[in-house]
């Protein structure tokens, strides 16, 4: 299995004086999807957990709906990069293609498999989730995120995506180089617990674009507190698609930007009747 | 035209304080390239300087080698999003089905255009180019990026890439929600001004990834800045296509990963030779 973090040499310069030394900086690899054979979309991932990558993956782009249908999933490492060969059972084979004759062509950033801009924008399922969290549980998730950022704390360079409850606290922490794959795989170590992002809070430490919301709708997450800023067609998409956004989440407070009647303080009503 | 930037209502809770007011926030926007008639690529982009995006993205694909192959560019704008409609002469036409011919799906982040894990992988030409920058060159940049970012100014949300040479200075920045997005958009604005990246530094907000390197193998650029860290892949490639790499760039210094020959000391032999 290949590693997901390298040592370099480098030199630093620091106030006028050149040292030389090592860091640690994290892998990423091409890393194929390919169904019953035929090739779908070629990422770059930090090669880890891979399988969560494969069932999220494919969860939130709709070839499947539940990880079920997946059959097998063999992982191939080649010289240019990580083949993840997905085998479907034939009624998801037939989803697949019908999907894949909307495909004239490839497609960009955090959109694989979506080619014209009514795909792109195409309407998620509403998330209908009455839990609520207080400010609290917000500051709670973000400290238990930090302390789990185990990659990170090695390479300072990915992103992490995690889900925190309640009742349970952080449930799963996935990382990557990029943010989308780190939201897939959290999207797909849930599946493999047998469960959504229902019930509880999905955090991020990154910033909130629009794939990140519609990923987090297929993945029934009601609330989506990130570190950094949402842009606008993100806000607009959860309005649409039932679900808080959190953002701007730091150690001194966040704002909320949608549906906040999620949030609630402590010690009001509306916290006692949950 | 669309707006890049909206103000969005919020509350903030601070210091156990729900406070209610706006807050500026990117815009973003499903944008379409099509080909001579043909749906190309759809990526979520910021709705400002798409000329420039049009003819960076021709060029860093490599569906095009020059921008005056582009006949002509259509801007259209659509509920759904925006459609970049190019028009290239018949001989690139031909290239483009030639390349199309290879693409049996969607592509992933970064790889638009790119179905196999050897084409994701694909040699970039290397970068010949012998000019050498001091770290006072490297200071300077960065700071007059910073002086530039208007869009980042006020939504605290978007990415930069910007060109500087020792006689001009900033010749050229770009912003965008997506770090590949604002480098294609510099290479299409320096396309625009009749250059490529020789002689100059490419200086970034973001992470480096090997895509940001291959953007900039192809735009020409020797010298990658970067505020934040590399990848062990961007390493890798940018070691083979003949650039350096300067990451981790703040107000106190910087680290220099690849080709550091490029990196002189003020008084040293070297930079008075250059």
């Amino acid at each position: 299995m290949m590693e997901a973090v390298s040592s370099v040499a480098r030199g630093v310069w620091r106030d006028g004086i050149l040292k030389h030394g090592a860091r640690s900086v994290p892998e990423e690899v091409a890393v194929a999807f390919s169904y019953n054979g035929s090739a779908h979309a070629v990422m770059m991932a930090t090669p880890q957990d891979l399988a969560d990558f494969a069932a999220g993956f494919s969860l939130t782009e709709g070839v499947i709906g539940a990880v079920s249908e997946i059959e097998s999933l063999d992982i191939v490492e080649t010289a240019p990069g990580i083949d993840l060969r997905i085998w479907l059972a034939e009624p998801q084979r037939a989803i697949l293609q019908e999907r894949r004759r909307f495909l004239a062509g490839p497609t960009g950033c955090g959109l694989c498999g979506i080619e014209s801009l009514e795909q792109a924008m195409r309407p998620q399922p509403p998330v209908l989730d009455d839990t609520v969290f207080s400010p609290a549980d917000i500051m709670a998730a973000l400290t238990a995120l930090t302390a789990r950022q185990l990659l990170h704390k090695r390479t300072s360079a990915v992103h992490a995506a995690a889900f925190w409850t309640q009742a349970e606290g952080l449930v799963a922490l996935r990382e990557d180089v990029g943010r989308h794959n780190a939201l897939d795989k959290l999207t797909g170590a849930l599946a493999g617990l047998g469960r959504t992002g229902r019930g509880g809070l999905g955090v991020l430490t990154s910033r909130l674009s629009v794939e990140m919301v519609q990923k987090a709708a297929v993945a029934q997450i009601p609330v989506l507190v990130a570190v950094s800023a949402p842009t606008a067609l993100a806000l607009r998409t959860a309005q649409e698609a039932g679900i808080t956004i959190v953002a701007v989440a730091r150690q001194d407070g966040f704002e909320v930007f949608t549906h906040p009647q999620r949030i609630i303080e402590e010690g009001l009503d509306a916290h006692v009747a949950r």
